[in-house]
């Protein structure tokens, strides 16, 4: 990674973290520890990407408003919501996240449910804000919907109830594609739309980032997948060789690591090109979603 | 009840789980299973008071589209999620609701909480569908703002955490109001003042409708301890005394039976009246909303 790259996306991430935790609920009245759990949960740290991805977007499409502002803690919030339940001793039953005890070890199995459930619809509420800020009605409710649309059971969550109900099973191409397509990159569809939409990019211009996306999204876990293979657990900061472990189906036990290596170039080298012709606006964005999808860790 | 009354209600009943059920979705596709975990769970029964409540409020004000049925559809469906996720075993660890098996009996632990989460979310995109309905865009954005204000941590989950959190230890009347007010009057609110919005109700008439129905959640919260007491298995059709079997603190046990009912009394009659102050066109609401109070089952 360039230098002067890195430093850009660092201080990007910085103003990033800050808007999302400016939503956040105060911690005080009756409901305390709910909403002590919902910030520890949305401040253990990650990388931001969707709410950057967002605000990128945005930018490139001309955006110069606070609108986009509640949608950028709304879909950290739901990503956050998903990885708590995620943890969950009758879901993946994990104990740690990015070296921190889970959301359910710290404030118990009942509490982490609700947290969880907080998180989902407090993103909602918060995103309900931009209309309270002058932003166009209607771009709102569509924002809305596009949220609503891309982490439910057409987007995220329908991708994580097929992976889980297939774990231990074999799984097709045809399956991994869909899991991949749903839990992925649905989210990351509706990080860049929901840019999209609220600077008022035509529907001509949606189709394309939303194709974008969802080429980042795949690229993005095909990519993962190569990582636990040919990395090593002090790069990467996890250990590898998790899915096989796991006997996890991945993009490189169906393709094999030479076929997913050339896959992900492809994908991506397409999605840089559509972005580029897109945008002369934001080359930051292009070198975002360049370092996304080449990522060594 | 009157048989004339009682008649109409069965009939607005039918009619409202008719339009809540045109929105789920199709049992179809990879995600096969947690349409029918959604399904099973919206189906398994219920009163439909909230969007009945809803659809009355909006008729109230003068109402006449279409636009309140996904609104009707999506308070069913957080209702309903926050049922399933209360059933699982880390929560109340119950096996049947209304003598059928709970969502995680049947679907698992894992996809009842899935299902849960699919719900809240679904919700929020049905809620979103008002928009292509020709309605106002401002109207549904702030429907949209009151549903996930009333559902979430200031209203129904957050009325779930203090009660959750509460279990087995000593309850004092405020903390009592605060639960009865979130848990069970902010659904009631946030059904009758999306009807009222959508119909287009100045603030006033906003204001006035979220008192009464704040008042008919309190009334019909102490009325079900009063009844918890003072009933039978046979016509309730629950267990009784389950309050006292659980060392559930409740409005009886803190301030006596004959309190419970003075107050009941009290609130009911000031809610009813004020609905009445408040409408000449819709007399059902207001038999519907004495029902409530009032019932003996």
């Amino acid at each position: 990674m360039e230098a002067n790259f890195k430093e850009k996306l660092n201080q990007a991430v910085k103003e990033t973290e800050a808007v999302v935790y400016s939503f956040l609920p105060l911690e005080e009245g009756c409901q305390k520890t709910i909403f002590e759990a919902m910030n520890y949960s949305v401040k253990a740290g990650g990388k931001r990407l969707r709410p950057l991805l967002m605000r990128e977007t945005y930018r490139m499409f001309g955006g110069k408003g606070k609108e986009i502002e509640p949608f950028m803690a709304a879909i950290e919030m739901i990503h956050t919501a998903s990885l708590i339940h995620d943890d969950l001793p009758c879901m993946d039953n994990d104990e740690l996240r990015r070296g921190k005890p889970t959301t359910w070890k710290v404030y118990g199995y009942d509490m982490a449910v609700l947290a969880g459930d907080a998180l989902m619809i407090f993103a909602f509420e918060t995103a309900a804000k931009a209309l309270a800020m002058g932003a166009d009605a209607e771009a709102v409710g569509r924002a809305m919907g596009i949220l609503a649309e891309k982490t439910g059971i057409y987007g995220m969550i329908g991708g994580q109830t097929v992976d889980v109900e297939l774990t231990g099973k074999p799984v097709s191409k045809e399956q991994l594609d869909f899991i991949y397509r749903l839990k992925t990159g649905a989210l990351l569809e509706a990080s860049m739309m929901i840019g999209a939409v609220l600077a008022g990019a035509s529907e001509e211009e949606l189709l394309a980032v939303r194709n974008i996306a969802a080429d980042v999204g795949l690229a993005f876990q095909i990519q993962d997948d190569i990582l636990d293979v040919v990395s090593t657990a002090e790069v990467l900061g996890k250990p590898v060789l998790s899915d096989e472990k796991n006997s996890k189906t991945t993009y490189v036990t169906l393709e094999g690591l030479d076929k997913a290596k050339m896959d992900v170039k492809e994908i991506s080298e397409r999605a840089v090109k559509r972005l580029a012709d897109l945008s002369g606006q934001n080359p930051f964005l292009v070198e975002l979603v360049e370092m996304l999808v080449t990522r060594e860790k």
